[in-house]
């Protein structure tokens, strides 16, 4: 029997990722997101910094010009492939809950994933993200634009699939308007 | 203080109009579907069927060609008009579950709404429609998609939003995955 696994993807500074390890820790399940990071670290001896920042580049960008897509896979190529297995492996040992990195995609016919999108205005989540990451030089409006674009491309690359389509997943959530609690609740009970 | 009104839009053959109902048998207040088009058709003369038709097509298409969109406003805008008059009034008259005809967008500088999107895949839909409608000369699949892009297209001509956009919404269900019962139980709880 396929293990049960919650997938989480989120709009940068919606909360996705804390609402994951509420969950998690709620259901006294494992969450996986910068673990995952940290695996796919050790696997292939990039660094961590690189693999976040590829997680968010669709090749055919700036990186793959220096990587060199042209002549044959690149870098990002070789990191979805680890990712993939890292992915499948980990919902393979047991039931989790997996944010970010594609994991609705990746496991689609490897688990039973109840598949979940958070979103949330751009005012919400510029407050948010300045709250938690800090000022930057850049607005943070600016900064959520940039980092949408970049994960939706990512996603649209890998998948082919529309990132933030309702049609994709079981449930998607406005956590700024429903309340970082509410959207914890809902997923757990529905689990 | 604003009223609490429910909006669900809905993919067709999804139950969203059942949730609906349900929903709104479960916390005591009214819910407007049919009975929006019978005070639409109360207002305008035109009939029930015609209202309803002309619901999914955007102007531009084929009932526009008949109505003569280059000489001025067609029926369609003339119905758009009446419709929001009719849903601002019933919004304002108190709490509420509209399904469809755009209330979000109607309603969203005149009421507290939470937003509902209600979709599922073409198996799950099929299967409802055939119970619920009968079988026709088309294929139930081919029904669907054509309703879909029907109502895709009329959303998108009057409110310049994607529908099925998870960013338009407060919460998006999937009905065929989660199950009718549940949808209701999520919405029910928010409210």
């Amino acid at each position: 029997m396929k293990n049960r696994v919650i997938t989480i993807s989120r709009e940068f500074g919606s909360g996705g990722r804390t609402i994951g390890k509420k969950v998690a820790e709620k259901l006294g399940i494992p969450c996986y997101d910068s673990e995952l990071i940290q695996k796919i670290a050790e696997e292939t001896g990039f660094n961590e910094k690189y693999i976040k920042e590829a997680g968010e580049y669709a090749p055919g960008g700036f990186l793959s010009t220096l990587t060199g897509r042209a002549y044959g896979p690149t870098n990002e190529d070789y990191l979805w492939k680890i990712q993939c297995k890292i992915i499948a492996g980990l919902a393979a040992k047991g039931p989790c809950v997996i944010v970010g990195r594609c994991a609705d995609y990746i496991l689609r016919d490897k688990a039973d994933c109840l598949k979940v999108f958070i979103h949330a205005d751009l005012a919400f989540r510029a407050e948010r993200i300045v709250k938690e990451y800090g000022e930057r030089e850049e607005s943070p409006e600016q900064r959520l634009k940039d980092k949408d674009k970049r994960r939706a491309a990512y996603h649209r690359f890998y998948t082919n699939m529309k990132w933030g389509h309702a049609q994709n997943y079981d449930l998607t959530l406005n956590s700024g308007t429903l309340g970082i609690d509410k959207c914890v609740r809902i997923i757990q009970e529905l689990y």
